[in-house]
């Protein structure tokens, strides 16, 4: 990629990417112009390092430009908004190939497509290691955001999209086995994709806010890190369900049963993985795992959920002080994912 | 910094940093929301690399903060709107002393107030060269975005800030100037400053735009790359002023002798920087050096121009081919800065 120059990077960058249903001025001036159709918009910022974020031998250029993609969107979708446009700086070594270029273009163009949004613009830097700057956009279709600070006592907690699913592929891939190899196992191999490339469920946050959210996240560190930030900025003390539950307990509903039913269904894959207690491993990784990129949020009771949420907990006055309860005791192991520690 | 974590590096960036006028959530959530009065708002993004677009031991971080911020504040005043909102993702090596964040910080803030902007979100993460990834949104305040393709022929070419001055600045500490050695030459101690924190002429965007001006860019690579950009986007031709030209000659008004005076302010610097001939090097320099986000416009003839605002050329039917040219004939030399090259 070193002999080419910027405009003829541009060349391949650019025919992949969609343009925004927003947009009034594209690429290639100063910066764009964007409408805001109820005069307000979400901006939310995310930005991937080559050995922290993703590793150039684990994922293919596609993965790592739908997964830059989709983190970004699911923060506007954590806001109840509809992604509308991303601008996209990206730092690239000289030694780069072009059809790893292309590829990145060539992914961050999907996920944008499948959600709507389109890529209005963007800079280039050559530097000794990728990252990606991503800046999106997300219009709220005038209903209010969704804040973190909402979630009311008596309020339910719930969920939509993978628990644990990335942090088990990273610990199949940590322990040793290729991404290209496939295993039998079908949970395995949905694990390692999902690692590869998160795929939030990105519907869910304009229908949750529009179902009436009282609070909602995107889950980027871990459910227990994000319920504590919600648990925070609301006052409220948050009681997850345990992971460790009997998933076949007929005196709660089926959805009351979704974080034992994925651990369950992560403790094959935590075997697979070398884990020596793998039912505990798979309890951490539901409740500590981050980067799938769920949607995390509370509702008053009865409101009616739209498809693919799932309750997980509930939310109760904070007695002494704002936090979060698994199973109803207090939580003593890590917390999950810190971006910067990383 | 490596003893601190996210939330407690957040605590170190976020006090010197000012709100936005237009903030509606600020930080602390997935997302910020903004207003955009007119339903409309201008987005643009920018990354520094540490080692290409600044040095830790010429730049105090002060200046590397006020740097980030200007050159993308000038992307918005390119386009005629009045900057609103930044968000800053950072990368940052473990080893980065706590001082230099504040200091980062305490630019990007100063920068940001004077241009009546705030700073509603960010991203952070360990990597191993500092990266700053800043997208800027601004309002248009009702009026037309002004484009690069708005040139007509007839028009008066016009350019607001400074031209050379930052790469007479580099070539200064090029020829192994300290930075802090502070030259008797009052230019070449401004030349440096500029260098290390360029002043983009942030009102003359607005101003600009409001006094009518058909075509509008931010200089940030050369007066020469980017007269071609407004050339290839409008389809025509133009003609810039010769810095060689004599600065006292009397058949042209004092309006008009702004690049040969430039050009005799500059050649002194480039004397002190080793160059073998000055005046050349300082012509050169003039139309070739970038990174001094000046504004440059064109206007319909009989705009009166706003104060600071200087006429340098004229714009003309593209007898063949849209183009520039420097006193009338063509330019032969290098062009200036490529971003991906650097």
């Amino acid at each position: 990629m070193g002999d080419l120059d910027e405009s003829e990077l541009l060349t391949v960058l650019t025919p992949p990417l969609p343009a925004s249903p927003l947009e009034v001025v594209g690429n290639g001036d100063d910066g764009a112009v964007l409408a805001a159709p109820d005069g307000r918009y979400v901006v939310s910022t995310d930005v991937l390092v080559e050995g922290r974020h993703f590793r150039t031998d684990w994922s293919t250029p596609e993965q790592v430009g739908r997964r830059a993609a989709a983190q970004n969107l699911a923060d506007v979708m954590g806001m109840g908004a509809r992604p509308t446009a991303m601008v996209v700086s990206l730092v690239l070594p000289g030694s780069t190939p072009v059809a790893w270029v292309r590829g990145l273009a060539s992914g961050l163009g999907q996920t944008c497509r499948r959600a709507g949004a389109g890529v209005v613009g963007g800079d280039l830097s050559a530097g000794d290691a990728v990252v990606i700057a991503v800046t999106v956009h997300g219009d709220l279709e005038g209903r209010p955001p969704v804040l973190r600070s909402g979630a009311r006592p008596g309020d339910l907690l719930v969920h939509a999209g993978d628990l644990g699913s990335s942090r088990a592929g990273l610990a199949l891939l940590s322990a040793g086995l290729d991404p290209e190899s496939r295993p039998a196992d079908g949970q395995a191999r949905r694990c390692i994709e999902r690692f590869l490339t998160p795929v939030p469920p990105l519907e869910a946050g304009p229908a949750l806010a529009a179902a009436g959210a009282s609070a909602m996240m995107d889950v980027s560190d871990s459910l227990l890190r994000d319920c504590g930030r919600i648990a925070a900025a609301s006052g409220v003390l948050i009681d997850i369900d345990d992971p460790a539950d009997d998933p076949a307990d007929e005196a709660r509903g089926a959805q009351d049963r979704r974080l034992a039913g994925a651990r369950v269904a992560l403790e094959p894959v935590a075997a697979l993985a070398g884990e020596t207690d793998p039912a505990a491993a798979a309890r951490g990784w539901v409740l500590t795992g981050g980067e799938d990129h769920g949607l995390l949020a509370t509702v008053p009771p009865g409101t009616v959920l739209p498809a693919g949420v799932s309750v997980i907990g509930r939310v109760h006055d904070p007695l002494t002080a704002p936090g979060v309860l698994v199973g109803s005791r207090p939580w003593e192991g890590p917390l999950g994912w810190d971006h910067f520690r990383a």
